[in-house]
């Protein structure tokens, strides 16, 4: 079946030969548009946005272009493959905003492979930009390069490995809970500390779920251990939860809500069982979950979701940065913040008015999700 | 008359918000093209990229894609603007590229300002395009950039203010020079020596026009100079021509051509009075010419040329860099040369079959030129 799909896309890939192409908004029939369009009339245009560089955003491409940049560092669930590796991905992310959202994008796959030589390349391709949105960067690189970038650029950086998955995750919680009437005071275990992890856990924190425990490879992040990162130690320290050495078999046992952002099939039935009544669980290690929802439910789990088209409940970024970057452009946003990712989170989970356990997000295709998201980000 | 060119060409890129688009080539209107379009299904391309970087030319924009890269440091006639100002211009010559080969373009403007870190992000950048078009680059820096670049990326590099002009002059040259009925003894007097005067300057010697004299803004360049850069000291020492000390107006005296890359009216009609019968001018300084054609043919010049479209004889870099970027991709080139843009130069030649002096350059639109071009490049 895999293999199928596989073949049908590569052989998508070399009918069309890339699935990006750029487009003249004008056509140049004529000596006279060109000497509008180009030479010498396009001199006018440079030096009015000389001389106020506010003007880009109303002559150019720039109010309507995001960068997507990676490294290639983390393709997918692949790893690190390297920037020609990341050309397709990057393309039909911004085929995607395009189809989607309306919003032009161009992928930019870096040929550089450390914190400060990304970061400036970044911002040495930003002018043409009107926002930045970062992809598949390995974890921890990835948190420094968007913090700089965000503090020394004036246009929004976002890497959407950390913030679209997080969104969407607390979305589809907030539905969830919503369903089984749990409040903000339910236990979560949260497995996987990568990129997604960091900031779904802190966007679960910022909305008031603080009863979290987070596991690595390693087991349950405690005090007691000498090997945290920063950003372990910063989200324990915020986190309210009462935690002591263990397994992710122990984290989970009375717990509520099971996150795995992680590795595939490290959730057995019989941890599940160990969970409160009305359990929910989102399985979203790619391509294969941490456990399957059809074991999941047997084993008594409420809602399940997952990263897959094929189940119910797909927790997918692509149902968030569409919206984000139309809404970003349109209203010339300086910067992205952790309560607006909040906000946008609540507006996803309201989209969906037939809440059901199969239905605790809206799919891609849903009409209304772009234009709620992008009015809400510009209201912000 | 400008300046209603100018505000028409205003309104035009306000109307347009920017001139260029990125678009999918593919409908992204189920889950089943998302599907082979974006995840899962493109995990299968950058796997068989990451196995076989060449792969990358099939099945992504790589393979007909280049980057139009500028810092902003001379745009047009206008000086260092910055990277803001250069996106308009940037844009028009994507636009020209999809619009009359096929080419997809980007415009890349560098917020960097010095020769490492231009070329820094230039490599940085580069994996997703099949060519890097440099444009708008201040001299001398633009000489190293493109040297470096050249002997560092496995894909073409062309400064286009330097190749683009220089190509078309030669064509031009060529033809007027089949007018007269004179041979490549003739004395040339080229006047600036700025990126364009020296890509001229190489590509005139490597094509056995070597009678040539060089004036810059301090005169006639020669031994007992000790002002020279590296490029003049050059182009002096592959010259044949007789030089001594003097200015322009000396240099002038018995000269078939002169080709002036500097600035509005430093010729005067008594300085074309001392060149030979059937003079050829090219005066090529932009928006104003270094003498006005009517004056020219009314001292007696022969064929005259400018940069201008209102005027016969538009020598034009537009004329050649979409044929050599199509015919650079579909060939998959691995650099440019010089001899290379003397054969370009050939081929546009030939493509003016009724030449008279007041033809001898083709015009964009005509028709067979970026193929006799891209065909050529093929070729080589």
């Amino acid at each position: 079946m895999e293999s199928d799909l596989y073949n049908k896309s590569l052989e998508l890939h070399r009918t069309l030969r890339g699935k990006l192409e750029t487009k003249s908004k004008v056509a140049l029939t004529s000596k006279e548009i060109l000497s509008l369009a180009y030479s010498p009339g396009v001199a006018a245009v440079s030096t009015e946005i000389a001389r106020d560089p506010a003007r880009a955003r109303e002559y150019t491409l720039k109010r309507n272009t995001v960068a997507i940049v990676s490294d290639g560092s983390a393709i997918l669930g692949l790893g690190n493959l390297g920037p020609l590796a990341a050309i397709p991905v990057m393309e039909g992310k911004a085929a995607i905003l395009k189809e989607f959202a309306g919003v032009d994008a161009f992928p930019i796959c870096l040929d550089v492979h450390n914190t400060e030589g990304i970061i400036a390349a970044v911002k040495a391709i930003a002018p043409v930009f009107g926002g930045i949105n970062l992809e598949d960067i390995a974890a921890p690189q990835c948190f420094e390069i968007e913090e700089r970038l965000r503090a020394e650029l004036s246009i929004p950086v976002m890497h959407d490995d950390q913030w679209g998955a997080a969104t969407v995750t607390l979305a589809g919680l907030i539905n969830a809970l919503k369903l089984v009437g749990k409040g903000k005071s339910v236990k979560i275990v949260l497995s996987g500390v990568g990129a997604a992890g960091v900031a779904t856990a802190r966007l679960l924190l910022a909305y008031g779920l603080t009863n979290l425990v987070l596991c690595d490879s390693k087991g349950i992040i405690h005090k007691g251990r000498i090997d945290l990162t920063k950003e372990k130690q910063s989200l324990l320290a915020a986190s309210t939860a009462l935690v002591s050495e263990g397994e992710l078999r122990d984290a989970l046992v009375g717990a509520d809500v099971f996150i795995g952002l992680s590795k595939p099939g490290v959730v057995t039935q019989e941890m599940v069982r160990t969970m409160t009544p009305q359990s929910i669980i989102f399985a979203l290690a790619n391509p294969t979950p941490e456990i399957m929802p059809e074991d999941a439910l047997q084993a008594g789990a409420f809602v399940v979701a997952t990263g897959r088209s094929d189940y119910p409940n797909q927790v997918n970024n692509s149902l968030v940065f569409p919206g984000v970057w139309k809404g970003a452009l349109d209203g010339n946003l300086q910067q992205f913040t952790l309560p607006m990712f909040v906000a946008i989170a609540e507006v996803l989970a309201a989209t969906v008015t037939d809440l059901t356990p199969q239905k605790i997000v809206p799919t891609m295709f849903d009409a209304t999700i772009v234009d709620a998201i992008a009015r809400k980000v510009q209201e912000l």
